[in-house]
């Protein structure tokens, strides 16, 4: 083992160059074609790992022989996510700036946990965060930190919550301490399962999570949390914090938060806004209203990496009182020890993780080549889309739509003549498998006041009319073909 | 608001692929020449926001606009962390495959919650992780997972410990129940942070981590820890979990993992194995004894990102029963369930974050663009030029080596005869700043003993003798301008 350079570099700089092009056309090729995959892989499980060697190389191979085997074995077990049929969860871009913008971090590899360690990781994330904060239309109170995923951000959130209302809990924890009163997190029946999640990981337990009844349009009944709220702080638990959701994973349902916010606030309870999904829909003209009572919140989750054409993963936590998440958390040993000229902000004090990818530049770049009117317009379209696929919906006989349809999101389950009410859901599911199948579309599902319902979403950048309507005509075939079955 | 998608789709595919291999050259002449850059950000706190809008533009602005400002505006803010005079902390490489492979996931921007939302991701992380498994010598007992940082790879390594411990945690919750025993979990004086922030989080309290001391060469101590165990079992605490570190992050000792790993046997308690820096080298021959005793741990975390070369974020968690991980966070939403034709893994299960990215592609590059014998020859050349420089230092009488070099750190200071030793600490960060603001090297510090000791740490791809020996040439150099000033 001898430190000849030519053995014991990285990669030779100029067969870099060679592949970086061979890769920058392959994803060119990709983005223009991806329509031309099946959207959902087709593989049985188990069928790309038997494809793969149960060992590493011992010898480097060449980039070329990696590279075919990506496209060879990995390919065919990629759902594309970035194919304009995908109707599924919620659809998400990787957009090309946001592409771009991520080959230059990983060429950088830079780490921002502290502000000496990338000063232009830790500023543009400011800034990045202030332009998005604008917006959305938030108050200037609010300070923003990226994360990964809005589980985190969440997680952030609440544990920001724990340490304002039981401050001991940093240095004592929770257990052992029989003067602690039980506390409560609430939320409706439609919020996501990362608060769940979050108060497991909290030490709170799953019981500590009150889930609150929501009305027809599946939005959190105000009234009913304040009565479960008067109901705990009489069974002495401590009301924790709530939860509110600005299009909820189901639906994409509103909950009340302007009287979610008086509430929080005449009973000292932190306010977390989960608008991950919805919330940059708020910087559409006529769209301001959703993050109304927002004002008010103590911190709100929005994820540029599903609406807002960010490749995954980015996610953001704003908060009213950043130093509560400090105070959680901070904490620097000798070696991360630094002196600067003036005061600096060093991420890694804002969080459970140290190391941080320079996740900023990839927002700056979308926020920057698209700019905030091409954002509304391409926001504003996909809502577009969406109430026209509803339209269809509501116009046919043999489907209904299953919930309001405020963003980008419709809900909806066949419902032909010929089909029982008990056979439904057993029917709609066949239909979901069926076009499905197809390789033209993917969409997902959900239960809706306990009925199976057909989810189509969209949030690709790639999705035209033309894929919306390709959708409603696979599924009015599909249906009339699995009827005749 | 039409639907012309000229004006609302993704970049011109075109543009796109012009772009691209702008970026490809740019990153390729970056990773050539990333030397002639200053390592360290040469600009002051705020000197980047300053120079950045306060507003996102309202219309979009072109990539070759927004490229010349990352050019212009923030690069002179970054910190060369591919640079070859990057000593500082761990030094890192995302080497070109690395890179490649993160340009492709972001092109691709699948998200790997489910197996069915992207096989190839889920799969292809569970032949990497058994690639890297039987690397580092580990049993095939144990099963892994990859998350972003070892933070979060070692937070789930202890709720798992409490999850086994208390398996009522998941929904009652730790507080307010009179019948729990305070819990401990135990490391050495010289362990990582992110012991402490798990331990908060996970509603522990600081004080449930008692440190316990380490021996002259800075080993947690077997004997100071049975007695600590035994103390804490006689005044009602239970004993949860022991992290065990092999490469501190201060001087990179090796606690005695066998003594550690019989005791917790013996004491039914979890053993975590924070590897995430020197696991790696377990690989190389001759030093496979470091993991020696970890094939009886319950968890263990090693960061490819760290020194394998990959780009920043990869850590993994390998778990002897990763169904205590599931056992902690497993839920599944209705609209996440999914029918396959076989059983399958859903990566959701194993942890608080939903969303994963395709970060099992860049390891698989990785792992097979180097090979096994490239890794190991890589590693050893650190190694080489660690102890290489230790033997300058060693032979030097103005300095002294504070710490064994075992890996590819070395920790020493300046010891000047005209230096009184109680100015030696204020003499040694004076040295670091002065060294550091040449732009040529980069090096951290920590504190050994008392002592400030200054860190010099080898991973970066670039790094040949030739920097090693210029980094001690510059240490000398304003060790001797220093005294006479």
């Amino acid at each position: 083992m001898t430190a000849d350079r030519s053995q014991l570099g990285d990669m030779d700089p100029e067969a870099f160059r060679r592949e970086a092009h061979r890769v920058a056309d392959w994803i060119a090729d990709y983005l223009a074609q991806s329509g031309q995959y099946p959207v959902l892989a087709r593989v049985r499980p188990g069928e790309i790992a038997s494809a793969l060697p149960s060992e590493a190389p011992a010898t480097g191979e060449s980039f070329d022989t990696i590279f075919s085997d990506f496209e060879r074995v990995l390919l065919p077990g990629i759902t594309h996510w970035n194919h304009p049929g995908f109707f599924a969860y919620f659809a998400i871009t990787g957009s090309a700036p946001g592409i771009l913008a991520e080959f230059l971090s990983a060429g950088l590899n830079v780490q921002a946990m502290l502000w000496r360690t990338s000063p232009a990781a830790t500023e543009l994330e400011e800034v990045t965060l202030s332009w998005l904060r604008k917006l959305l239309g938030l108050p200037d109170i609010f300070d923003g930190v990226i994360y990964d995923t809005a589980s985190i951000s969440t997680l952030h959130a609440l544990a920001a919550a724990r340490e304002r209302a039981v401050p001991s809990v940093r240095t004592e924890g929770l257990v052992g301490r029989g003067t602690l009163a039980r506390m409560r997190v609430y939320c409706s029946d439609q919020t996501h399962s990362s608060i769940d999640k979050a108060v497991i990981l909290l030490g709170l337990g799953q019981e500590s999570l009150r889930k609150i009844p929501s009305d027809a349009e599946f939005r959190m009944r105000p009234d009913a949390l304040e009565t479960a709220i008067a109901e705990d702080r009489a069974n002495a638990w401590l009301p924790l914090a709530v939860v509110a959701t600005v299009g909820t994973t189901s639906s994409t349902s509103i909950d009340p938060v302007p009287q979610v916010a008086a509430l929080c606030r005449r009973e000292s309870i932190w306010l977390h806004v989960d608008a991950a999904y919805a919330g940059v829909a708020a910087m559409v003209p006529g769209y301001e209203w959703i993050l109304r009572g927002a004002e008010h919140a103590d911190s709100l989750v929005v994820n540029p990496h599903k609406w807002l054409f960010t490749p995954f993963d980015l996610s953001v936590l704003y908060c009213r009182d950043m130093d509560l998440v400090r105070a959680a958390f901070a904490l620097t040993p000798e070696y991360l020890k630094t002196v600067e000229a003036a005061p600096v902000r060093n991420l890694m004090d804002t969080g459970i993780q140290l190391g941080r990818r320079f996740r900023a530049l990839k927002l700056w770049m979308v926020l920057r080549h698209f700019g905030a009117d091409g954002l509304r317009a391409r926001l504003a379209e996909h809502m577009r889309l969406a109430r026209l696929f509803a339209s269809w919906i509501d116009a046919s006989t043999d489907f209904e739509r299953l919930a309001p349809v405020p963003f980008s999101v419709v809900c909806f389950r066949a419902l032909p003549n010929a089909v029982a009410d008990a056979d439904l859901d057993a029917f709609n599911e066949r239909l979901l498998e069926s076009v499905n199948a197809t390789g033209e579309i993917f969409i997902s599902h959900t239960k809706l006041d306990g009925r199976y319902s057909l989810r189509l979403a969209i949030g690709n950048l790639h999705t035209t009319g033309h894929h919306v309507s390709r959708a409603w005509a696979l599924l009015q075939e599909h249906a009339t073909q699995l009827q005749s079955t």
